[in-house]
């Protein structure tokens, strides 16, 4: 490509709206061209960017045995009803009428019509497994969509799913789909991670997802330094921080606490460590109306217990027993209704005994406590010297219901947790047979009988992996892509191009050499002044350049310099082609 | 690729909804299920012909200067208002609004964006000219969806965007696109003709369709063999068929004709040419209310006057000069106010002189006849012997208004025309300042003063191309791909591969060998039966066919069969590659 036949569009500013790097930089570098909030045109020197990373998972999704096709964007509500998708997935999901007022979506995933052609096509075991996949446009009509296109509304994904036989077969799917997931983002050139993670809405019993490490990520990951374990935040098991409940030391005591209203505040009036403090939360808990028995939908009041240190974990919290109809902080007045208090004094001490109604439930660490502190249930005032057994009744259930946090044990026994930053570019699901059941997707098996298949589904945030590449690879110059993802491999600059004909003579031939090297090489032939051009490519962060300058030529050489080098090297000119071909070999 | 590997699903009988020969096919071959009225997925064995045609679609706009980009499927509402067409577009626009109520549209092209985008980045006549296109989504909610993705909601479009400093430079990217979709369409191995058309909706002042021909097409094409003349029958020019008007020779006389309502019927009971007839058309044109004279919006009744063997043009019509605020057929009790008849027997002449109000205006062959026959504006009668000037007046507007017809003489005078029907798959238009000047699309000229962009815009329907090259090709059996466009270049064909060791390991090895010669070869290893198999890859339309069985690898042979070709060859089982390679080259 020849630079005077592309569109190169660098600024000097981002625009204000602009909060992070990777946005800040793909909006200089012209990648992108914001069209609505969350919406943006991928420009040319964009698209080259998207076009390699589609290609890349594309062949590794081939390779591990998915099927390519094609699943439309606007899809009819239907199909979202039978599997309750259309009622449950909330304003996020943008919903469109036609002109005969007929209800359509326009798709934010394809479980629904994959499912829909499954049901159809796939009649015998013989068929299965088959894992088909997409590379489409997407729309999640999000609230507040920020961070360029890494959380924009309109995005391209692939996504893949797998239709097996078996929990066993799916099991063998799932694993070739994370393996591929693996090689994927190997071939990227990304520093990532694979964390076990909540299935979430999307329902389903195992997923796993594939993190880029970046200091500005939305996700916190947890790993084990000494094991391969590694999980989502909100799904990592935290242990108990004690083994046994130690015997009483101290004796209860209410005690004033004026104005400490927080652990941390308690803890340094009362001077005692914060680990010896609890903290109180106040759930309510949606209880549906019991027809049969006669009574109406209500709330269950509950109090969560946490160490004053710890914070807790809500989708924890949701997956407890008695949560599954959905649950919400307290209002004010239930508050005072149960406690007689209010926040910041509340605790499970009650000197009438517990209120009759209330569900009290300690994180495991709690459970294990002993001579801790809480609220008074009196405004300025706090227990001391509490023990779980003596001075209250042991809590109604033990839980973990906090977030780990560093130095936690592994719950593999292996090592201490150690927490870092991510951005999420891929997830794999094992469904089992929710969208199976929901849809009455069936084969015929061995038996002739007919059975729900077991489903997997695998997505990849192509678009959102431009914004988390960025976001490891930059500095204060600008992107540094790796080889793989770069819009050209390879740019070459030649100063003074239309003064020099030796200059426009070996730039022409080494842009040729390349190119029938299968090199994806740019040629700056706009006639830009050399601090202007190599501060754009620099911004752009094609990876290697190369330049070629009246003064060198007559050495015979000219200069490479790799994106991330220091210092440029000189080569000589007849040797050039090898040299920026081992170049590119050794990067990528 | 293999067949077990991949998605093979076949029908016997298509769909009853599939009214013509492209949409059977496509259903029964698998390449596409429908999801909704005009939506279809694009099942694996499609979506292969689709990215062969993008690919090539790519690599010539590439080559024209082309820069390609990827513009939002959802798009804001104010845009399209800034030109207007989200009110004049109706209803095949869908639009839609996001969780905070703002108005997006699902985009069917892209003019608005581009142009915004324009606006923004070409500001100088350095940066032009500038060609930008993508290959995207469209949606287009067409009130009846049909013929398959001939006609249906969403589709894939290519559409590409031009930007110039001047007419004269337009008309050289005008050009350079007209070149490279000759290119693309002689690639795709289609038989198709480039034609005049009316710009219609879209605006601006030239442009060309890209019809391919079929009998089954929706458009008529006109063409002179004689000559490079050719355009859509909407806008083809139609000559008089007479050079001057003759004197008259007959009396005016009022004839009864009972029952003859049609041309052909008076002509029939008079024992007349049909030639001799006029046909009589009322329509009714708006005129918009003018506040200054104080007179309301109203409808002029004009009377169009076209020899009775004619059809009307609706195009030309709309176009003449008091049909600017639009028109319609008028109604029946409109023309019954002005005639004093019905529709049958409508006529120009009256007997108390023409009556105030009416606007009469006639084919150019219509003003030329002598001796003519008209309706009575009598029930049960027609005037005989009609004379221009001595039995009525001149009309008020001679004008060319109805299609052209087979042996019209061409415009260019090269000889005569001829009809055949066509498929739009291309569309290239000159838009001049339409839309830059509703967007405010400036650049600063040579002399540092701002002037408006002269555009174009190019389109393809890349999915519709499939029907096209279908309703092309076809036999009994079911689709001839070319093979720029088939799925899979060539199938492998092993007969018994499961039984016979010596099939299975040929097979592999040329399989092998094809893959390595880049060759994009099908081994049908599911293991179907003979009869099965050639049905299958017959309906898909694979070109090329090679059968590996037992008894031919005994006398070292294979048998080759072109998709066309009426009986295989036998090729020596060690010069098969060369065969297969050899027939694919004289085939593209």
């Amino acid at each position: 490509m020849k630079a005077s036949q592309f569109f190169i569009s660098t600024l000097k500013e981002a625009p204000a709206d602009a909060e992070i790097t990777s946005h800040r930089l793909m909006m200089r570098a012209g990648l992108i061209k914001r069209l609505a909030a969350g919406i943006y045109t991928y420009m040319p020197m964009g698209l080259r960017v998207i076009r390699k990373v589609e290609n890349i998972i594309r062949e590794e999704m081939n390779r591990a045995g998915g099927i390519e096709m094609l699943m439309p964007v606007i899809q009819p509500a239907d199909l979202w009803q039978e599997t309750r998708r259309y009622d449950t997935m909330g304003p996020e999901l943008m919903r469109v009428r036609d002109r005969h007022d007929k209800e359509f979506v326009v798709q934010p995933t394809s479980e629904e019509v994959v499912t829909d052609i499954a049901r159809q096509e796939l009649r015998s075991y013989k068929q299965l497994p088959k894992n088909f996949y997409h590379i489409q446009t997407k729309f999640r009509d999000e609230r507040r969509p920020r961070f360029g296109i890494m959380r924009g509304r309109e995005f391209t994904m692939k996504d893949a799913y797998s239709f097996d036989r078996s929990p066993e077969a799916a099991a063998v799917s799932y694993q070739r789909m994370y393996d591929a997931y693996c090689a994927i983002f190997n071939r990227l050139g990304l520093d990532y991670r694979a964390v076990r993670a909540d299935t979430g809405a999307i329902g389903g019993d195992l997923s796993h997802e594939f993190q880029v490490i970046a200091d500005t990520g939305e996700d916190a990951l947890v790993y084990c330094p000494q094991s391969d374990y590694a999980a989502n935040i909100e799904l990592a098991e935290a242990l108990p921080l004690l083994d046994a409940r130690a015997a009483p030391t101290q004796a209860l005591a209410l005690t004033p606490t004026p104005g400490a209203s927080t652990c941390a505040d308690v803890a340094a009036f009362l001077k005692l460590p914060l680990q010896q403090t609890l903290k109180s939360l106040v759930l309510a808990c949606d209880i549906p109306a019991d027809e049969a028995a006669g009574t109406p939908a209500r709330a269950q009041v509950v109090l969560l217990l946490l160490r004053g240190d710890h914070d807790m974990n809500e989708v924890k919290v949701g997956k407890l027993p008695g949560f599954e109809h959905g649950w919400r902080f307290a209002h004010l007045r239930e508050i005072e209704a149960v406690f007689g208090s209010q926040p910041g004094y509340l605790g499970p001490v009650f000197a009438g005994g517990r209120p009759a109604g209330l569900r009290v439930i300690a994180d495991r660490t709690v459970a294990l406590m002993s001579d801790w502190v809480c609220g008074g249930n009196q405004v300025d005032t706090h227990y001391t010297g509490v023990n779980w057994g003596r001075d209250l009744p042991e809590p109604d259930l033990v839980a973990d219901i906090r977030n780990v946090v560093e130095g936690d044990r592994s719950p593999d026994g292996a090592g201490l947790l150690a927490i870092q930053r991510g951005i999420e570019v891929g997830h794999v699901f094992y469904l089992g047979t929710k969208y199976a059941k929901a849809m009455n997707a069936t084969f015929l098996d061995e038996t002739g009988k007919p059975a729900l298949m077991e489903m997997g589904c695998y997505g990849i945030g192509v678009t959102r992996l431009l914004g988390a590449s960025i976001e490891q690879r930059h500095d204060a110059r600008g992107i540094r892509w790796p080889v793989a993802m770069a819009p050209f491999s390879v740019v070459l600059c030649p100063i003074g191009m239309d003064r020099s004909e030796p200059v426009a003579q070996a730039a022409q031939q080494l842009y040729q050499q390349l190119l029938e090297a299968g090199v994806d090489v740019i040629l700056d032939d706009r006639g830009e002044r050399p601090g202007a051009m190599f501060a754009d490519w620099e911004l752009i962060g094609v990876p290697l350049r190369v330049v070629l300058s009246d003064r060198g030529l007559k050495e015979g050489q000219l200069e490479m310099q790799g994106r991330s080098d220091e210092e440029a090297v000189k080569i000589g000119a007849d040797a050039a082609l090898d040299a920026i071909l081992s170049h590119l070999k050794s990067a990528a």
